[in-house]
């Protein structure tokens, strides 16, 4: 496949699809966007993506596939090896289940233009937007912790020892709590499989400061 | 399948999972939930989701589904007919971005916990919460309209002429801005598809008022 990835490497969509291609071993030519600058969007950009967000998945036939989550099923349905979903009903749900909790309760919350907001709006200063911040994170990430402690099926990874979605999105998290300095120590369970995930070749490749745009 | 599931008539998510119930022709006992009076929070409820909230879809077999996008899923993989989403991966890749646009861009953002934390952090008042509420459905819905209204997929549904998954969510999300009264004028292709849905029965059925705890 002749792949373009329009993204931003502290993007935590974007190291989210950047992981699954590389889960896949799928190669794409990296795109940067400078968001501060509104490069995203611009006429040629919203054409693209009309919500003017990244990552964009760019095929080389000219469609652009939006949203991380659609992108990461989409590939997972054309390129079903090696998984990102394991193969029984129950345990998709519950993957997805883990992949939405993140990606449906904690990061729409928690980026860059909802910060900004906060800062229009409330006024809402560094330490302000850093309590917001925490409070999802944390609440989240404690039920979350939860459930990856109690579950049989919690491995070296969310799901068993091969990384699925929830682990793409448990990975590009833990990198965006970063801009706030929040420690892990509270949740064992996700710090163990964060530790393990940063072992692996996809991940490490993926995180935000291995990106040609970091600073 | 016996199947219970746990909601609260007001809530989105719920509704979104009504309605695919509904869509597939599933009958399931309602088991309200009143959210501003913890009842959520108990423990019981904890064991059955650990974040506390609504929906979950409890089965006969003592499994509990979470998280209302992962449970649409689990549907349409168990029980096909009538599909939520397409048949070819592309067509799926648009209609989960259709639903991700909702479902990760503006419900999170909107939902009661939310305006809470809005209020208890930022002491925002209700004219404050409107605007807040307002700014994040109008930047995905006006993104949304245009994604529709160009697409040559669109038709009296979000996808051809049939209810998917991102109808689900666009139905959930018109019911949801009534809160502060946000009128549809600005985005004709979502108020004509929202009107359409209105007139099916597993729609009209999973609608707030319709529910036995609306007040």
């Amino acid at each position: 496949m002749d792949l373009r990835l329009h993204n931003f490497f502290r993007s935590s969509t974007s190291t989210r699809v950047r992981a699954a291609l590389n889960l896949k071993g799928l190669p794409y030519e990296y795109v940067p966007y400078v968001l501060r600058d509104g490069e995203t969007r611009t006429p040629a950009y919203l054409g693209r993506n009309p919500q003017g967000l990244v990552p964009t998945l760019e095929r080389g036939d000219g469609v652009n596939l939006t949203q991380s989550l659609a992108i990461i099923e989409w590939l997972d349905e054309v390129q079903p090896e090696p998984p990102l979903l394991p193969r029984d009903p129950d345990d998709r749900a519950w993957v997805r289940s883990l992949s939405y909790m993140i990606a449906c309760e904690i990061h729409p919350l928690n980026n860059l233009r909802v910060l900004f907001r906060l800062c229009d709006q409330f006024g809402a200063d560094d330490e302000a937007q850093k309590e917001w911040f925490t409070h999802w994170v944390s609440l989240t990430f404690d039920a979350l912790e939860d459930a990856l402690a109690k579950d049989p099926r919690s491995g070296r990874c969310c799901f068993g020892d091969t990384p699925t979605m929830a682990d793409v999105c448990l990975y590009a998290q833990v990198w965006n709590n970063r801009r706030f300095a929040i420690p892990l120590d509270r949740w064992p369970t996700i710090r163990t499989i964060f530790e393990h995930l940063e072992t692996l070749p996809a991940f490490a490749k993926a995180a935000p400061p291995r990106q040609p745009d970091a600073a």
